[in-house]
């Protein structure tokens, strides 16, 4: 049986790049040799014990390869063909993907939240030499010959989700949009509101690099919370409240200021990771009067939904390589999870190179 | 200057029938004769305090009656004919109007949640014999012979608000629906979810006086809160969790319930008034990543959505005329407010006759 | 290898039961022993040459079975387990299925028109004693115990395909919709829209017997277009035009009466098979300027859609069964062809059992 | 009673500039000056003969001015303040408006197509020194400081209408569309859909003037039908078939060549006035069975309309001036209508100055 690294978690900040066996293709299922790969705040989480996972389980969840190896039933592909995988990989034919729920994919046909999440998750992941790809009919988005693998890395995940959060608020022509938080998530949300055609973005952050970086991605105004009272700013700037919030980064705060921003029938539209209770004030939800929705959204995957996004990238309408400010080989990835860990240098995504 | 009679407020708990001046119509407006009007549960909150109005105020927004004079500008109507005028009163022609946020009206073009509210909240209300209705050309709704005033009474509110907890809850053909409290908006969810097709409907209460009328108005099953765990129990009968939940009521526990008792990506309609900060447990929400919608609705007004409304009635798809419980004349309005308000005589709703 | 009987399609007018071999499960696939099916208005079309299939082919799309076989890669399902396959059987993983387009499957991902229909089109179908179903774990639908094969035999295409009538022509509570013809399909979409909340429903035939029905199935209202003007009947009935008109036969006259029909604004729901060039009168369209949609569906199928359509036999909300006015073993298959393709003996739908 | 100018159509080809009275405001009317207004090809139509119009009707619907004066009822609004309204002048407070149709607006609640279009057809349009505006309260809006008359003009008909194309196409991000003819409507739905996020815009056309213009505002590859088989290829370029097609002529060759490169389930997204019958092919229909949506869109009007595209442009999403390729004074109006209509010197868009 042959071998490969991969970067495997023991226990609380204690994972390593370890020799494990190269995964097999089974029935309906690929091998993906990874050429690419980058550190998601995700896997910060699972490193540092707050999201738990099984000791053992290689981490990481959004991968860029080549197919190496192709299992029973997968059809349409060649070995050595590129191809982008996204970090949630639905299998198109349970109860919850045919009615469109695909990152909320039951497996099986269980009705557990998330379980479209499986890299990295629930099965071993991308920082890795080789990839085991489930249900790779559904889940390889070739890469076309003009694309870099660099052009598409972040849209598993990063771009993925922080457009969806554009596309859940419903964002329409004219809109105005308030995202808060410009991490890698924010900075795509922003980015995916200017796609849709929102007419005022405004982007919220306390970290200059991440302003000026919001700027670059398509917001017309930045605000800084260590300086500004955003709200009130907001209201100012939309004339009585925006039509549509993104939240991206998971705290009471951003959530909070993200509700009180909206006009009467505004959206929030959350991407964040929340830990311990959420309030909604009751005067900021208009005592539920005010017909505000607040739409939560994981990552959506797939390969129509990756092969979307490569298009947007192929055809230049969104350029999300300056977001990767560093780069690593796998043996390193101790020193990029430091990196990455510690918001240092200016960090925004770090891509990791097997 | 000729005098009518109306339930004027006076400060907590002292509110009384008083004779005032009768309105004149102004441009736009007209004024209606109320052969039937009827006690909201927000009027008890109004009543005891607990939602400031201004002294001096008229009470009530659900009116039936006929029309006694026209204001320059309204066209198409005539004096004598019968209408219904819904609780909120759009008026058709500010931006959030003419975006279709009808109920967030904002009348002069402001921008205050709730601003389609005004009947017995910023203006004069429909307790009384005679009502001055703004905006009259977008808000007068005729009645057909065919139809009572009794048969849509209760559309005014209650029914427009129930009904759109399953509208905005987007409830589609086979869907499981639960609907949490059974008073008049909870029974009227219940109807429009029975309305729109849903294939199982949980009637969720304590009292059974609604749970019986609840199985009336279209509950397939009915649970009591009292004896049973409720959340267990849909996610039991509904094979891992509902589709849409409806909140009728307005607290902590029955939004908490709604939220826990859906299936990842379903949605929680949300219809109750709050109080207080409200809590999302991390867990009921998957932590934000659940692909779960919370939406918030007033109830929607305007002519047309009475017309929608009375549509319904006139062809027999629902009668509201059960939930119409006891009669009081204007006068004896007080007693129908010690009734209403200690829920006694299993009284769902109430019918005042000027 | 053993042998099973099947309708054979060999020519046009020439079809009849063989003894062929019996299908075995391959990677994905399954094999169901049909306890019940039916013949649909297409299978004439097939039989009558109208339709072109290869000789040799077995037709029929419409199968409740239990399941034989289960191929390598199908999970959670056992055999002697009773299912219902929708008559469009989607991959749930190439680029249609994954964006929401079930019915437009391109098994392969090629971009071919009705990719989604194969029994009794590309592939074998279900009259016979055996049934080969591809991408199984997509496509059986298990059904509960306490509902029988005829309950959820039209639910197969009939119902999917009519209810959709409904859904595509987004029927709202309060809208009146105008039925054109009322067969199996059309009297589907009348029970369609009395699910999801018309409250004005008319249907337009030329059959009393089917007009009959069409009131049996919800319609408040029946037009008979031998005697009637339905256009000007409809547009009096609505007080200028429906909100919704459904096609349900695919001539040029019932589409240009369901142009006609709607009010500005108004949905034309299309379900019929054109043949020829259909033509749309520069009038009846407002000349392109009346917001008029005209919204064409494919029968919906793969195992969520028959879940939820199950879901609503189960309830009770909708009873299919007095639509099958006649039963006939497979052997006398041909007897059945006749009688429903004569439209003999007030016959709506036939089973046909093996 | 005071005089103005005013281009006043006294039969076909003969409209000439005539001094009229000047109007004045009625209950819900103002009176703006006009300080820059346009000519459309509805009015080529119009004074050709081949749309009827009353003799003695002034002509043109595109209005930016300055208020002079304001009626009874309008609120919000001071005699001096710069304004553009919409070609389409809902009223907001009929069926249709309150039901969101605001372009078949039924003042006097009336059903009849069309009936949100007033100016120059029903009414006294804005080719002269002074404008009726009817439902003042719905139609005036402002402009702010920051934007000049030039930048807004086209908003009232042309970028309005062309964006609803893409609008009612539900351009989505990643979408390929292609947009059938490159005239000032069709421009324009090539800038909505760059706006909406689509990632493969195809603009079509036959004028090297306007292919290049097409490739300014949006489009990513241009056919010229004068000498290339444009379905095949798109059908190429978009391995398939477009998402989206929007037609913005009125021609049976492009809403033909519209429908036959979509993919299956694609959307036509129809802009065009058409004269005639309009053939729909059995094929490049797929007989009914190919989830085709075609869609009709009358220009959206309204000042909440106007804000939104105000806004657009006053973020820089969009620069329309370059559209406006020649300038005439309202005394040289016939010189003007003489270069559009012939379609002189590269002429795409021509001012008109009172």
């Amino acid at each position: 049986m042959s071998k490969m690294r991969a970067n495997v978690y023991f226990g609380v900040n204690d994972f390593r790049i370890q020799e494990v066996e190269k995964p097999r293709a089974g029935v309906g299922e690929a091998v993906i040799r990874i050429t690419l790969t980058t550190i998601c705040g995700t896997d910060l989480h699972i490193v540092r014990g707050e999201y738990p996972v099984k000791p053992g389980l290689i981490i990481g969840h959004e991968p860029v390869g080549v197919i190496e190896e192709l299992g029973l039933g997968v059809t349409g592909y060649e070995v050595g063909e590129r191809v982008l995988v996204g970090a949630i990989t639905p299998c198109g034919q349970c109860y919850a993907c045919l009615s469109g729920q695909l990152s909320q994919c039951g497996h099986g046909d269980s009705y557990e939240a998330i379980g479209g999440w499986r890299f990295g998750n629930t099965i071993n992941g991308a920082q890795a030499d080789y990839l085991l790809v489930p249900n790779a009919q559904a889940n390889l988005a070739k890469i076309p010959n003009d694309v870099t693998d660099e052009q598409v890395l972040l849209l598993a995940d990063i771009a993925s989700t922080g457009f969806s959060g554009a596309e859940s608020g419903h964002v329409r022509m004219g809109d105005s949009v308030a995202v808060f938080a410009q991490g890698p998530i924010g900075l795509c949300a922003t980015a995916g509101a200017r796609l849709m055609g929102a007419s005022l973005i405004i982007g919220v952050d306390g970290d200059d690099n991440r302003l000026a970086m919001s700027s670059k991605m398509g917001a017309d105004v930045v605000l800084d919370y260590r300086t500004q009272d955003v709200v009130a700013e907001i209201k100012k700037l939309t004339n009585g409240g925006a039509d549509v919030s993104i939240e991206a980064l998971g705290t009471q705060q951003t959530f909070e200021n993200a509700l009180r921003c909206l006009r009467p029938g505004g959206i929030l539209s959350s991407l964040g990771v929340y830990s311990g209770k959420l309030q909604v004030p009751y005067d900021a939800f208009a005592a539920g009067l005010g017909d505000i929705k607040i739409v939560t959204t994981l990552c959506p995957g797939g390969k129509e939904r990756m092969r979307r996004l490569i298009e947007t990238v192929k055809h230049g309408r969104v350029d999300l390589t300056h977001l990767i400010t560093h780069s690593f080989s796998l043996d390193k990835i101790g020193e990029a999870y430091a990196l990455f860990g510690e918001r240092r240098d200016g960090v925004i995504k770090v891509a990791i190179r097997p």
